[in-house]
């Protein structure tokens, strides 16, 4: 051949999966997505691709943004207006919210499962196309404080039909550190919160060290330190905290908020949840609860599912005031970390249920007419492509990981037979009534 | 309020849906897939990103195409590689099959389900982002003819349980009209093919001008024009051809494999599947089988559902003789040419089967409590978010077409109750043994 070979090479961050890595990734996102359904909450898909002045539209963009362009542009497109790719589900949700605000019901409960993209760099270990599952709900000036407990446990019921092994959710509120500064007459409670966001990572001493760099007195610093190592499996933060002899309103309604959420979820298994009120989240955009999620034999990961309450969903895109809590998993992520460390429970290259032998060429219709019956039950159901031995024909099966083999009669009269690949156990069967 | 305010539109090209169509186009997509792994195909998905050598490995490409970009490249990426977004699916599959070829099993049957990109100019009814649902086998240097009457039996179980109304498919095979050009004496088939492209949007006169114009004699133009009228349910074109006393080998090669496709598919209801002869497919890169699909109300409409047996895959990217057959749906223009002809059934505007009330907010643990029952018997639940009049909650019920609404008991020793909304029935229930 003296054709010209184009030798192609993955590119780094794009990630792709075998059939067999890509059936597991499809029992996750179905059963994420069942969770999802299962709470009564809509999908929405929104274009990949927004104006760049809508991403941009709440100021400059922290993250990568690709931006997208004709290949073949006119001249005269110069001036068009520019388009790029969704860095996040956030900022397209709130601009869906805006635009069909008169047509959604409130509170707005949504789910959402696509592929954002940031343009990094290429590097290893970041993506630059990945899959996130996010779930909000939007209201009309208020959202109930019930669904910031029913979020959690959606999540805590999606990550324990993971198998992903012991992971634990941390639930704060950003108003009990907030009121707790204010209460303590700290001024401007940002270093405080970035010394506490830190505490896991660097330890009590630097973390002192930090608050008293902060102009924090000895004694502030050490309360500090105290609040952010309270963590309760239940409500018992709250005299944890009230033990600290600082009193403000904000701090009152932060406890109240998260010890409702804490309540709300007692039905859920201990250890799961935890009230963890070192937990703060570095945005600005949380208001109240706040979550992480960590894998408890690997917390250094990261959270593996993050998330809390807002104050303004779409104030950059509509005159509403539009509140909401949501959270999200950043689903590739953990898929490939479970998939590096072979955690995937990875059966088969396809997913057929049964292979329907072929006896021979003249025997295609039956073959097919078998298969057809099966089908109709409800199997997933190959037939052998061609006239070739039966060895063979097991061979394809065992290869692929399909758990039954029918044999057609492979003469007039003779009964149809079964074959376990797993047991090995073959035995004679009627398509019209055999149960796997 | 001062805030700047940037008032999102729709973008040209770029489909969004409300919750309640969504829905719908979910239960599309889940039908597609099930239809496809019924048949034991198994899911690729490859990066929506590829480099654009890989999309142009072929030679230029008709197809309009999205370039990506960082928004803030640094200086020394100017010599970077170029990404572009991926226009159909066929590129992909060709690169994926080259690049994995070592970890695949053959014959490949794989199904893929994506949004794919044209970099149109914005216009009215061309979309720039959509679906695309297509399914492929892949064999070493050959694939059984089995598979090109599988893949249109499965479309034909697609597009029956998707409710677009009548439709048939059209197949022929490219062998047939070269073979008989072959033996005809016509020395250049590309004109030959062109015409009877034509012979449904221009007629009959109008194709034979054409023929003439290409050099045929009238005798061999009026045998063309009877060829591209066969059009038959089952294999009775054969003889119909046969007629026409034109002896070739390709010719022959060609109708014994439309008769075995035929053959076949003798089980699908008649009149979903006819061989139809004027059926070429306008690109090249098909070489036997070809499918079209029309909507029978509306065949102006174009193909919904096409395709065909092609000889090199992937010859630009790897050595190796791989041909293969394969069918696509353009599920986006389908679904939204059914979406504005008011023929989508629209139920719901989200999934969940029952609501259940709240009583009062002191009952919140009742409520959520009935919704965890109800949920792992299987049913989606929502729980009402507020503590509103009953009146306040049934109408969110009706709102969003949810069909079932709980009543647990607001006071103590009372039964739950259930009321169905479509009839309007209210009756006692328990939530561990009631029945949809």
């Amino acid at each position: 051949m003296s054709k010209q070979i184009y030798k192609p090479r993955p590119v780094t961050g794009f990630p792709e999966w075998l059939p067999e890595v890509r059936l597991v990734e499809q029992r996750w996102m179905d059963h994420i997505r069942r969770t999802f359904e299962s709470y009564g909450f809509c999908s929405i898909e929104t274009p990949s691709i927004e104006e760049l002045d809508v991403l941009r539209a709440k100021g400059e963009v922290d993250k990568e943004i690709y931006v997208i362009e004709r290949l073949h542009k006119d001249e005269n497109e110069k001036g068009d207006t520019r388009l790029a790719l969704h860095f996040d589900q956030t900022v397209p949700l709130a601009r869906y919210v805006a635009q069909h605000f008169n047509e959604l019901d409130f509170p707005f409960k949504r789910y959402q499962m696509q592929k954002v993209w940031r343009g990094e760099r290429p590097q290893a270990g970041r993506f630059r196309e990945f899959y996130q599952c996010d779930i909000d709900v939007i209201g009309v000036d208020n959202v109930p404080i019930h669904f910031d407990s029913e979020l959690a446990a959606i999540m805590v019921d999606i990550l324990r039909g993971l198998n992903i092994g012991p992971f634990q959710m941390q639930i704060s509120n950003r108003k009990i550190l907030m009121g707790l500064c204010a209460g303590m007459g700290i001024e401007d409670p940002t270093p405080v919160t970035r010394a506490v966001d830190k505490i896991e990572k660097i330890g009590k001493d630097e973390t002192k060290k930090l608050l008293i760099d902060a102009g924090l007195s000895n004694d502030n610093a050490q309360k500090i330190l105290t609040f952010a190592t309270i963590k309760t499996t239940d409500t018992s933060f709250v005299g944890q905290v009230i033990d600290l002899g600082v009193n403000n309103e904000t701090l009152a309604q932060g406890l109240a908020e998260l010890a409702s959420v804490m309540d709300h979820l007692a039905h859920v298994e201990t250890g799961f949840v935890v009230a963890d009120l070192s937990i703060v989240r570095g945005l600005d955009y949380y208001t109240g609860t706040v979550y992480e999620t960590k894998l408890l034999e690997n917390p250094g990961f990261g959270s593996i599912c993050s998330g809390g309450r807002y104050e303004d969903l779409a104030g950059s895109y509509i005159n509403k005031h539009l509140p909401g809590v949501g959270i999200s998993i950043g689903l590739s992520r953990l898929f490939d970390y479970m998939r590096i460390n072979n955690k995937l429970d990875i059966k088969a290259k396809c997913p057929t249920d049964i292979l329907v032998c072929l006896p021979n060429e003249d025997k295609r219709a039956l073959t097919n007419e078998t298969a057809r019956i099966l089908r109709a039950k409800g199997y997933n159901v190959e037939t052998y492509h061609a006239d070739q031995k039966i060895k063979k024909q097991l061979g394809y099966a065992e290869k692929k990981g399909i758990p039954f083999v029918w044999f057609p009669p492979f003469e007039e009269g003779q009964p149809h037979e079964v074959k376990d690949m797993t047991t090995g156990d073959q035995s004679q069967a009627d398509p019209n009534t055999w149960e796997k």
